[in-house]
């Protein structure tokens, strides 16, 4: 029903719902108005929310990672710096209007970390000062030439060497290492011998650019390794560490989750399932380890690290973790897949995989203890060991289960505990299908044992390329008689050389 | 013995060695003549071998992908057309000497992809004209507040403003796409901030340094979309296609190496072990597909695919790919492992394991088809529901291993056909060890159909969101009555919901 009502002098078309609501019915020019007005307020809304989103995100990354404000700072810093020279007269009439060229060296050149930064610099004055020499040299080539000429000579100089030097940045030595001296070269060549101006005029043109190039260099190299430096080689290494600690944590927590039982169950469940997901972080950082391996070369000795540090080593353990993140890939969906083993199996291997993972994941964190110290260990080769016999203890148990499940007879006989004794059904294997996620777990676990032997045996080659000194580590020396650190040696080689699963 | 000997003219000290060799004695000058030539000699020709060597990688690379050449030779030309800015008087006189920014911006924003020319263009233009326009802003501010005060208020604005820039560099969202335009910003602003012009003479310095600017993005787009365009969309398509492949080579390879007999180990060795290795460009793909990605978003319709083509989902596809070639790579180390299977177990299961392996594949090649016909093909249902039901049958097969093969009784009167019958050690599981690798291979091939599916779903998707049509294949109707493929489909539902491991 549609009512006329005369409210306060205006009036008003209301509609009865039958509801009980009632909606206002107003003119069609007001409406349109309307709709501007919400269309204009929701577009200010979502634009003033999108802003507010975007700077809540940049507050919370920089309260989570300061360096990176730190960074900004620096070339906020770099770049006030370098602006005196336009507003100091006597510098200003030293390197003249080219005073630009340094603006645009430190925009362009300062990068996050110091190796990229070097790595920037050397690039930039290398390329511009071979291209410049170059490009002299044909320019003066072109100029005696004749004029005719000249256009053509500098035209086709200018196609090739461009041409090459774009092609060349496709070459994997020049991408890694000399990509930005590559264009830079480009850049310097062209603009040069393209100027046009007399030899004479470039002789200045490339002593001002020289100069200037050099002194952006210079304060950005200052800058960057003086206030806070950020250092590629130290965040290499950093990350590895973590990413060491996370494959232990990994494991520890696969491993655990399997084989917990209501008991534990009870403990939150969120932490764990977290700290379960670290190996995705070492699966997925391998353009990162890369990168900052790459820039990690060109920086100096600093903290700990000498100047010819054995970077790319680190790409090596990083592919052996990424090898063993795979198996503990498998294995987390073998934990989460639906049908479990049955009970009495569980139990059965309980202890013994238990045992495994406890000591890989210990492998792994003297490895972290290792890097952490740059220290040789005396414990490595112990811990290795154990493992190892930790994985022929669970081939020893996997050869007694169907003999003491089978046939109770047979078990009673061999099954040396009193616990298997009891509470066996007599057919409790009645098929494959019972044992195989259990022994694909049994089977990823000892995989993963030899995989952290491979992270061990790149650390090792690590601490042998940068010369780590042994740990002078007493306790360690107390509890490591040396009659049983020889027999378990022994223990270790046998292992390695013994045919595993 | 050492002997004098006059030979042509010249004294000579030769030394006698009892292998009956002799040597010359030299004087000690020509020793150090004889020294540093044969130094430098070896300087040289160690510096014309590595010369030589690089040469050769690059003629290699050139021969293996010719595009990467003709990238190069685009450079040139273009960077030949801007040149003639220089040489054409008219030309020469309407954007003056800042004809220096059209050379430089050609170097810097031509990119090997359309999609990264694209980006780095916008990303430019945008930045210029945005910094630009600031700085215009706040130098007519500092001009109006006096002398004092003007190097001060340039002083801050630009600190704040690059620290700022410079940090938002840092934020995924603009970092992957915004990086190249912040950078630009920061330079722009602080040139025109910084180079003390009069607000008039800036206004036409701003004009001319956009429309140079604007030339060579333009030369760089024309020429980059017109002379063979290389496309980062259709380069991420055919990487996601080749990987799709060469999981399928993979897949099969490692399966039929596992069960391979001596008949099929007279073939050539080389082909299926390369051809295995494939899973491994799948699993270092990942940061490739995310930059290509990246820049297929800026392309406008090519060949096959619309401007809006949802290529964040060939990312998904992507990490369901890897999602499977962690699997493939555990099964890999499964074949290659010491202890092999007892031979009775895998005649048992190689059947059903190699239907599984061919059916898994064939849903990978028919995802392929998919890919590269851009339709949706009716058999894929069929395929995966076949691929399950290989599955069930490979579950079943290991419920009647140990009935089979435990007890010779229980076997005849179970397994259905004559080979199983045969030839059966009576105690032929001895125990778990035996069967575990087998075991593995069993859950790792489960767990791959598993995840087959996952990229089918995934595949799927993009087809939904890209609007593929249906394939019009008359020969694939007429093979598929409709009552079985509902059949099919429905066993396919039932096996996506009933619990599997």
């Amino acid at each position: 029903m549609a009512n006329a009502k005369q409210v306060s002098g205006k009036l008003e078309w209301r509609i009865n719902v039958p509801d009980g609501t009632s909606n206002v019915l107003v003119p069609e020019s007001d409406q349109l108005v309307n709709k501007a007005w919400l269309w204009l307020k929701g577009l200010l809304c979502g634009l003033v929310l999108k802003i507010w989103r975007f700077l809540y995100k940049a507050w919370n990354l920089g309260v989570a990672e300061p360096k990176k404000v730190i960074h900004g700072v620096k070339v906020g810093l770099s770049l006030l710096l370098v602006s005196f020279f336009y507003y100091m007269r006597p510098l200003y009439d030293g390197v003249g209007g080219n005073a630009m060229w340094a603006v645009m060296t430190v925009v362009v050149v300062f990068e996050s970390t110091v190796g990229a930064t070097l790595c920037k610099s050397i690039n930039r004055a290398t390329g511009t000062f071979l291209a410049g020499s170059l490009a002299l040299g044909v320019q003066w080539i072109a100029n005696k030439s004749g004029e005719t000429f000249e256009p053509i000579i500098i035209g086709i100089s200018v196609f090739l060497l461009a041409s090459a030097a774009t092609f060349s940045r496709f070459i994997p030595s020049v991408k890694t290492r000399f990509d930005y001296g590559a264009m830079i070269f480009i850049l310097t060549f062209s603009l040069v011998t393209v100027s046009g101006y007399r030899v004479d005029k470039l002789l200045e043109l490339a002593y001002q650019r020289l100069s200037t190039v050099a002194i952006g260099t210079s304060l950005c190299i200052f800058i960057t390794m003086v206030f806070c430096p950020i250092w590629a080689g130290s965040g290499l290494h950093d990350l590895i560490l973590c990413n060491l600690e996370k494959l232990a944590d990994s494991l520890d927590g696969c491993v655990g989750e399997c084989f917990k039982d209501d008991k534990t169950k009870l403990r939150n469940e969120e932490g764990p399932s977290k700290r379960m997901q670290g190996y995705k972080c070492v699966l997925n950082s391998k353009a990162t380890e890369e990168v900052m391996a790459n820039f990690a070369r060109w920086e100096p000795a600093h903290g700990r690290f000498n100047f010819r540090h054995p970077w790319k080593q680190y790409l090596k353990i990083g592919a052996s973790m990424r090898n063993c993140a795979y198996c503990i890939e498998a294995l987390n969906s073998c934990i989460n897949s639906e049908i479990q083993a049955p009970d009495y199996l569980k139990k059965h291997l309980s202890d013994v995989c238990m045992l495994l993972s406890t000591n890989s994941s210990e492998v792994l964190k003297e490895l972290v203890i290792i890097m952490k110290t740059l220290t040789k260990s005396s414990k490595i080769e112990l811990l290795i060991g154990e493992m190892n016999s930790a994985v022929q203890k669970l081939q020893d148990s996997l050869n007694s289960v169907p003999n003491s499940f089978i046939g109770p007879t047979v078990s009673t006989l061999q099954a040396p505990n009193e616990a298997n004794r009891e509470t066996i059904p007599k057919t409790a294997i009645t098929s494959l299908l019972d044992v195989f996620p259990m022994a694909s777990l049994v089977y990823l676990l000892i995989q993963i044992a030899a995989r952290i032997e491979g992270i061990a045996d790149a650390v090792d080659q690590l601490a042998g390329l940068a010369e780590f000194k042994l740990a002078m580590d007493e306790n360690c020396k107390q509890k490591k008689p040396t009659n049983k650190s020889t027999s378990d040696n022994q223990d270790h080689e046998t292992m390695k050389t013994s045919p595993r699963v």
